[in-house]
């Protein structure tokens, strides 16, 4: 196999440099990897420091490293392009293209994409934060109306991590909600839903998965059986169909994936 | 003020092409953005069908649309390049500096940046994610030398959000703990933290920003005051000196800024 060590290099939080260097890297199958990510390289000392550290390593492994840059400052990416390895920066390419179409001049203000600055933007986030987690699992009925989108499943389907992605990533009000054996019996959304329906999606995931999901909790109980998983999604899809509630089925699935999927149905982008 | 419409179209969740797009976009001062992602594009009926649906955009609104892609088909990616507006993809331009570089062809296999092949990895961060869960706001000692980061602070300085970033998008197993009064005035660690001054990491913020924020949840309290808010802050950083925690004061910090500062200094990158 191919060994490259992979540095992601920023100005600010170094996570955008991680996505594109990242995306790119899934592509090549035969490649192994050693990533490092170096963040807040924001100054001309700290640029030539981190390069005189990407060269050793060079040195020391005998090939030429990749490098993933997001780095605004003309003045610090002058000095990492320098360095003994591929360097691959997104403004390099893109922000020229985007200054000839727009017909204007950039600002080159490092740390903006995930940076601090707009309060507003933070509290709503915040407060989505704070409500998906009092109305995880169905914890709390106070202000159902007030979601944005309110999961249900059976058990360990994947509401919980997809409602805290929702909120934490995107800023939206994701509620969560159980199917307890008796709503999934007798096909009925639990009281607090009713009259919500249009807020609901629900999950579904393959019955041997969810039983040895299960089987980590409660390994050998009833609860984690293949029979009764096999019959709590059996009715889950049923008790769907009936309200007329989109689902997905999250067995393959990322929680972006998921997220995605619910966003796209809801119509739920901002 | 200059206006655009901007779509993000990926084949898979498209969150790297709003990742692209949006820190590209931060770098325009003066230009309106009305975004709209289009995930999932991986056919090329789908593909076609969203050519035609930007281009009766760009119609309408009179100007040409900025496209963001990540788009791995060629086929798909040939068909998106036709559409009346900028098309900048990711892919384009890097790839092919990478295969030249590494030696190796790409694999052009669609949605793997933010897919859910890897079992293994999404375990992971679902017990991340629980265990952060079940260790917010010191609501569990249990197992807490088997975090990777304790966050400790006053009540409100942003630990909640933090954890569970670092757990959601980290895989850490990441704890917090509050500071309370008794804490504070003593200069002491919780009991439970004994031992793992190690793990801990601490978050101080501006003490009138502290007291907004605690205005919302208990207004005109002694709680909420600013010089509870002054006297809480003050403890917390000498308490933090006194057993050699390190800190960050998160006031104009966003939760990735916050997340990447804990990550750095107590060496948690991946």
């Amino acid at each position: 196999m191919t060994q490259r060590t992979v540095f992601f290099v920023s100005d600010g939080t170094g996570i955008t440099a991680e996505t594109l260097g990242n995306t790119l890297l899934t592509q090549f199958d035969g490649l192994g990897v050693e990533k490092t990510t170096l963040p807040f390289i924001n100054s001309v000392e700290r640029a030539r420091s981190i390069v005189d550290y990407i060269n050793f390593v060079a040195t020391q492994s005998g090939v030429r490293p990749l490098v993933f840059s997001t780095t605004v400052n003309d003045e610090v990416r002058e000095i990492l392009r320098s360095v003994n390895g591929l360097f691959l920066d997104l403004f390099d390419h893109f922000i020229h293209l985007l200054e000839a179409e727009i017909g204007l001049a950039s600002s080159h203000a490092a740390g903006r994409a995930h940076g601090g600055a707009n309060t507003a933007r933070y509290n709503a986030r915040i407060a989505a934060m704070n409500y998906s987690m009092e109305h995880d699992d169905g914890a709390s009925t106070r202000d159902l109306g007030r979601a944005d989108v309110i999961l249900i499943a059976p058990s360990r389907c994947g509401k919980t991590p997809t409602s805290l992605y929702l909120a934490l990533q995107q800023g939206l009000f994701a509620a969560n909600f159980p199917l307890t054996e008796d709503d999934l019996e007798h096909l009925r959304l639990p009281n607090a839903l009713q009259g919500l329906e249009s807020r609901c999606f629900g999950l579904i995931i393959d019955a041997e998965r969810l039983m040895q999901i299960r089987n980590e909790r409660r390994p050998g109980s009833r609860y984690a059986s293949l029979a009764q998983c096999s019959y709590e999604l059996r009715q889950a899809q049923q008790l769907y169909a009936r309200y007329n509630i989109p689902y997905v089925d999250s067995t393959n699935m990322s929680v972006e994936e998921i997220a995605a999927t619910v966003m796209q149905e809801k119509q739920l982008r901002h």
